[in-house]
Order: structure tokens, then sequence, then C-alpha cells
């Protein structure tokens, strides 16, 4: 068995509450799935992950195909083994990273060949191979190799991108299927498998994202996510291909929209019936010093905060804010020191869990007429 | 009241087994220090600290001086509070940063003056302005204001430093006794102040360690350390100069001797009497992947820990130890990850806390015939 969908409670608006049983893990979804590139969150250790409530979070299959090595880490019991993280994983393709990562890149129909960012050398990667990558890795769900179309494209760029995304997705189904077995963690988890998830792209072509979503139900994954957005295109349009896609997708499997978002978006589309989330924001965001908190953004580093006491958010009770002040997390910027990408991190995750916490607990409630 | 030593237990060797009363913390000795140069022992947050057992922390008085500034840490209620670090703090002088990493230095009788290796700005430091800092930051334990000898030195050198470094000791004193009512948190700790130590100096001479000694205990300081060592000398010097300066200092009050050492250092010289050390090495070796271990030193970053899923020290319950292997330690060095350098460091410090704690007990048992 893959993964299991309990619905526990859907509002009219379409947001559910529900749990996705997955090997390692059963996930309370909506879920927010932090970003953990390289086999680690940047800068939090996994134990303070396990503290702030993540479920689940991602690995990216580019990154740890290149360093350390997926056979590596197959060796060594799959990803969840060689980073000590025993809740559930998801894997992207790697065909994001090498679109966006790579150099010299060829794309043919039958795969792409890339030169790594790291030294250079030459890699070719075809669905297959990034299957077989993600069965090495033995994330409780891998990820469809896909195109995540650009924005803008034009209607001929979309179209032979969705062919190539539907071509690929076809083999990544089968090559899985045939090779599912082989994740590592298979004899301690008998009877459970890996999940596979078809990519719905289309570009922002309303006809392009259906024919999508129909073929790819026709191939029967295990669930759907829609991709290729918040790639520039604005956020009403972002908002509009979601509204478009989610009622297409069938209502027993999960949902996940890839790569989104701002605060006040993962909670909008949470309501519209998306699942799971991910985005590197929260993260990415808290190296740089901006703090998303209760009252608005936080650029830490500003002037004004030098002596400020005050918490960083005063309605969060997360580490962070129970127990330092703004002026020291500016103080640490300011300084360079490695403990504010780790004291920001957190605070922005604590944040960004908790909203999905609170959607959680609204979706649960009987709806008012 | 300033600090109080309690010795519990003292063995031939000359090791003793104290508690030291400090207005934030009871220190149990001998004692090692982490170094939390610009207030965060770099890439650890506070709270892991107190879980490794740190009792008490240094803060760095040039450091903290140039960024934010003391007077900024003062109006804050001193670093104790700006850090959210509750134990013990020691701050140094600045003195040895202002030697190691200012330009343009020019020392005078009177004080030095120099250029902030941060921004080139002008800085003039007396030992009257290091107590002024020091009483700002409010560490438990302020530093006289020294000049640290260098390695090697001859003896008209280091007469006129240890001159120099005699005339400061007084100064700051002097300067101590009549502004340490002006510590931040006076007002929390009724009838408790912060302690003063003088340094002793002297380079590689006897005679010139023991007038210096001689000295400072004249002026009665609530302390003793012995600083200009470590400094290059071969250790066996490091050594027979510890062992000459120790007997020479009053037994009811703490001895520290400055910025030592490896493992089997720090053990040797608190069975010789010590009671405190502090050294930048379990730290910064740490962000350069350098572990200490039971085993011995391992160089995490070499290429046959890739696959080893033995923890980094099998004899250690550290969270590092307890949870992650060698081959994760190294990929994380491998990728520049952020959080390398926290996970190593947490190891190295309970590797250094553990070795002091195991001393602390030896000294407690009853000597063997």
């Amino acid at each position: 068995m893959a993964l299991a969908l309990d619905l526990l409670h859907t509002i009219d608006a379409g947001g559910r509450r529900a749990q996705l049983h997955l090997p390692h893990q059963t996930v309370e979804t909506p879920v927010f799935m932090p970003v953990g590139t390289a086999g680690t969150v940047k800068a939090v250790p996994q134990d303070t992950l396990e503290s702030l409530g993540a479920q689940i979070i991602l690995g990216n299959t580019y990154h740890l195909y290149l360093r350390p090595g997926h056979e590596a880490i197959r060796r060594m019991g799959g990803l969840h083994k060689f980073i000590s993280w025993p809740r559930a994983m998801l894997t992207d393709s790697g065909g994001f990273q090498v679109f966006s990562l790579s150099e010299l890149r060829k794309v043919t129909d039958e795969g792409v060949k890339f030169r790594s960012h790291l030294d250079g050398s030459s890699h070719f990667f075809t669905p297959e191979h990034s299957m077989d990558v993600q069965i090495a890795l033995g994330a409780d769900i891998a990820m469809a190799f896909d195109e995540c179309t650009e924005y803008p494209a034009d209607r001929a760029r979309a179209e032979e991108s969705l062919r190539l995304t539907m071509a690929w997705a076809r083999r990544s189904l089968d090559h899985f299927r045939a090779h599912q077995h082989e994740v590592p963690w298979a004899a301690d988890f008998a009877g459970r498998s890996q999940s596979l998830f078809g990519i719905v792209q289309g570009g922002m072509y309303r006809d392009l994202r259906k024919q999508s979503a129909e073929q790819l139900m026709e191939m029967d994954f295990d669930g759907y996510a829609i991709g290729g957005l918040s790639v520039g295109e604005p956020r009403d349009l972002t908002l509009e291909m979601i509204a478009e896609v989610l009622p297409m997708l069938p209502k027993d499997k999960p949902r996940y929209v890839m790569g989104v978002g701002y605060p006040d978006e993962i909670e909008q589309y949470a309501r519209m019936g998306v699942d799971m989330m991910d985005c590197v924001l929260p993260t990415r965001a808290a190296r740089h010093g901006l703090l998303f908190t209760s009252e608005g953004r936080l650029t830490i580093k500003n002037k004004k905060f030098a002596e400020d006491q005050g918490p960083p958010d005063p309605n969060c009770d997360c580490m962070v804010c129970r127990r330092y002040t703004r002026a020291y997390l500016r103080h640490l910027m300011q300084a360079g020191e490695a403990l504010s990408a780790t004291l920001n991190t957190i605070h922005n995750l604590a944040y960004y869990l908790g909203i999905m916490q609170k959607v959680r607990a609204s979706l649960e409630k009987p709806q008012q007429a």
C-alpha cells in the first residue's frame, strides 16, 4: 500500500481536514512542508524541527544526487536514516533544479543533459533516472519528472512543454511501478511503499491545465501536484490557476501546490482545498533577516530594532519569541553570526507551521451559516 | 559581596573541587568556559548550551564594545539580559583582541590607541575605559586590562610589558572599585557585585612571573588569572609556568588559566589546581571540522567517513552522537551547510564539558594511597 487519505471534514469552499497516512508518519493536513534541500532544513537541527511540529520535510533530488550521491544514501538505508529524520519526507523530481541551477542544459524527448553547478561535471537525467534516484532516496512521496514551464510562456511553448511533461509522467509512473519495491526501507515497513505524484503543468492556459489534469488522472497517480506556479506570474493568476485545477482533481487523493507561498497565500489555498504546500520562503527569507509575524514582516537588520527589547512577534510563543529580543536578533545578523540564521529560521517555520495548525483547527469546526 | 569560593576537597597534586558562588550562578569547579565572542557561542543556541551543562561563558569586551556597543548593552540591562543567558559570564579586558585583531596600534603608558578591524574607526582603550565597558556589560567576572606578552619575548621586552601590565592592573582595580556599583543589574542582585581578576604576566621568566603574582596579591583582587600562555611556546613550558605560578596564588581565591587548551591539557591543569579555563579551540576547531573524541581527533571531512554510520564518538552520549552519523556530519561539511558548525560545536563542547565533569567527580573521591 502506498498512501491513504482519510477525509475528516470538508467545508463548502473546498478546504478539507484530513489525515494522510504515509509509511513514516500520519500527516495531519493541510500541511506546510519545510524545504530541506541538501538533507538539512538549513541551519536547524532535526530535534528542533520535531519540536516545531514539522510532520514532513522535502529533500531535493538534484542536490542529493550530486552530493553525497543517491547510491551512497541507498547503501546507508535511505534519506530518512542518513539525516536521522523519522517522520515523513517528500523528494522533488530534480527537474526544477536541473532547469534553474545547472549549466549547459540540452533538453530532448529522452531527457536533460546538464552540467553540475558544483563542479561542471556532465550528467543526464531521464524520467527513469529520476525515479531510480528517488527510489534510492526513499522519501515517502516521490514526484514525476517534469518540466516546470517558465513564465511568461506563449501558447506554443506551453503546449510543447506540456507534451514533454505528460510523456515523462507516463514514463516516470511505469518505471516507478516496476521498481518501487527496491526502496531501501522495504523490509522495515512490510506492505507499505513509496507514493508517486503526477504534476499538472500547462502554463497559465486553463485548457492546457485541464488537459494535463485529465491525462494524469487517467494514469492514476497516488496524488496530484499543481506545478509551474509562483514562477513570476501575478498573484491573482496563481489563485485563478489553483481555483481552476483543484475541482478537476479526485477528492480521495492528496493535492499538492508546489513552491508557495506567503503566509496569507498558504492559508488561502489551504481553505480552498490544497492539502500540501512547500516553499523555501520562510527559510530563505530568515537567512536574509526577513521575519514573518502576526504584525507583518520585520526586516530585523533595521536600525530601529537596535535596542528593541520586545520579542520578534508578541503573539508568538515559539522558542525564539519566548527567549530572545529583536535587538539580539538584529545584533546577530549585523555581526554575521551563524546563530542568526538558526533563530530566524526557527521563528519563521514556527509561524508557517502555526498558520497551518490554525487552519486545520478551523477546518474541523462546523461551518457557520 | 563579590564572589565566594567554597573548597570542597583538595588532592595532594593541588587539584581542588570547589564551588564558586557568583551573582548569576554557583559554578562547580574546575570548570571549562565556552567562548561566546560577540554575545553568542558561535552557532549554538543558548538553550542548547544550558542542556550541555555550560555554567559560565565568556564574552569578548573588544567585540561587544565595537558592536553593538557597551552603552547599548548597559541600557538593555547588561549582557546577560541582552543575550538571554541566565547563568554566569566572564568578560576579558579587551586587551588581547586590541593587540591581536586591531590595526595601527599605538601603546603608551596611558593606554592603547587602535583602529577597529570592522570599519577602521579610531578608538582609545585605557584600563579605566576597559573597566567602564566591562561594568556596562556586567559579567559576573571582569578582567584587569593587561598586555598579553608575545612569545618569544626577550627579557627586556618581558620586563617592560610586565611593568605596563602591573601599572594597568593597579589602575584597573582602583577604577573598578570606584565604579562597580554602576553594574546594570545592581538592583536585581542586592548585596552581590561583579568580581575583578588580576592577570599574572611575565613571559616565560619565572622570577618575573613571581614578581607579577606578588604585586597582584598585594593589590588584593577577587581572583587571579595566569595570562600570556598558549601563545606559541612549547607545551612543557606552558606546564612549567603553570606549575611555577599556581603555588604562589592564594588558596582561597579562584585561579584561572586563560586560553587553554587541548582536552588532555585542561584535564592535567585542573588536576594541578586550576579552577577555570577557557579556550576557542573546541568551538573554532568544530567549525573547521575537527572533532575531539574519546578515540582521538576526527577530521570529519575525510573521505573515509563518507559512509561511516557510526556516531562521531562511540563513547559519547551527547545529542549529536546519539542522533547523527559521521557520514552525515561529513556531508553537512562538504555541502557547506550551516548545521555542520552547529552539530560539530555541540559535540566538541559536550566533550570538553564532559572531561571537566569527570575531573570534578574524581577530585571528590578520597585519594588512593
